[in-house]
């Protein structure tokens, strides 16, 4: 195999989900692109890992030292969401029913994989309440053990704060859920959180 | 979101099977990966799409005028494979099993799709076929309408070299199939060229 092709399909192999053969159709499909359309992917992809920094305030991707939303004079600065993950932030804007500030933890505490609450933005999170005027935390984590007591550990931490109001998203049946698949934890919880009509 | 991370999810979800989703996916990867290991990737794509050449003599993928398989002189010059694609090179090619040169055709005739024969390199076969010293050469094409057409275009556009053999590769059930999920015409073919054991 001539050797540029195999250093473009043995690089694009290690990206996760892309084996040997999903790489080839990659390359292949290269070659029939525009050059410049291939110097734009490839050069996105470098700027994006050496210039992306992380917001000083909340953590999220970000271009410069704020990131936009929390540069973004017409979004509430009195509720901050407490994600895991970046990719979370992206799901909660994108169905636009939340217009407060975010606060992206880079993980969750988990023992197992040996991630401590000081490996985590938790620390920012109580500092950035101190300085503002902050009136709900909302905690949007994993409904995992490990989400469980990282919202657990968060809940502790910001106990200080007198009339801070911490919620977490509500549990319950999904739209499009059929009930016969739910799982029995699920049900019980909806069962006890049941709401009138 | 980010311009930078923005760009690149943009970028990476034109490749195809790349969605928006697995495109943050991958980007979110590139975040975690060393910075060296992603300027290796972008460098491998940018390279291969500006530095890659057709080779002159089989049309294969090449990083010079000649690709290594035509330029290894411990190959049977005598037969040539003709085949639709690069990928279908590499996929001969891990077999072990062949050991003559191939040549590319970059494509099938498809009046569908307004592919003809002037489209792809027939000539270029000919030509080939006219100066070396070839014995044989294999037709491993679909085997569908279009490879059908291909090939009999081929076989007489071959048929005024005199004492050269055409073959095509076998037709019949292949390793791990089961019968009951055949089609009749693989069966069919099958029957007909039956083998005594």
């Amino acid at each position: 195999m001539s050797k540029l092709l195999n250093d473009v399909v043995s690089e694009l192999s290690k990206l996760p989900g892309v084996g040997k053969r999903t790489a080839l159709r990659l390359a292949i499909h290269l070659l029939r692109t525009d050059k410049t359309e291939v110097g734009m992917l490839s050069d996105s992809i470098t700027r994006f890992r050496n210039e992306i920094k992380y917001c000083v305030r909340c953590n999220n991707l970000s271009d410069g030292d704020i990131c936009p939303i929390c540069a973004d004079k017409s979004r509430d600065g009195s509720i901050i969401c407490v994600v895991e993950h970046v990719k979370d932030v992206i799901s909660i804007e994108n169905t636009s029913q939340y217009n407060g500030l975010y606060h992206v933890l880079g993980g969750i505490i988990s023992p197992m994989q040996g991630i401590g609450p000081s490996d985590l933005k938790i620390d920012l999170l109580a500092e950035n309440i101190a300085k503002g005027d902050i009136k709900e935390v909302i905690l949007a984590l994993s409904t995992s053990v490990e989400g469980e007591t990282t919202a657990f550990y968060i809940c502790r931490k910001l106990s200080g704060f007198q009339g801070l109001k911490v919620s977490s998203l509500a549990r319950g049946i999904g739209f499009g859920d059929e009930l016969e698949y739910a799982d029995e934890l699920t049900i019980a919880h909806a069962i006890h959180n049941r709401k009138t009509i």
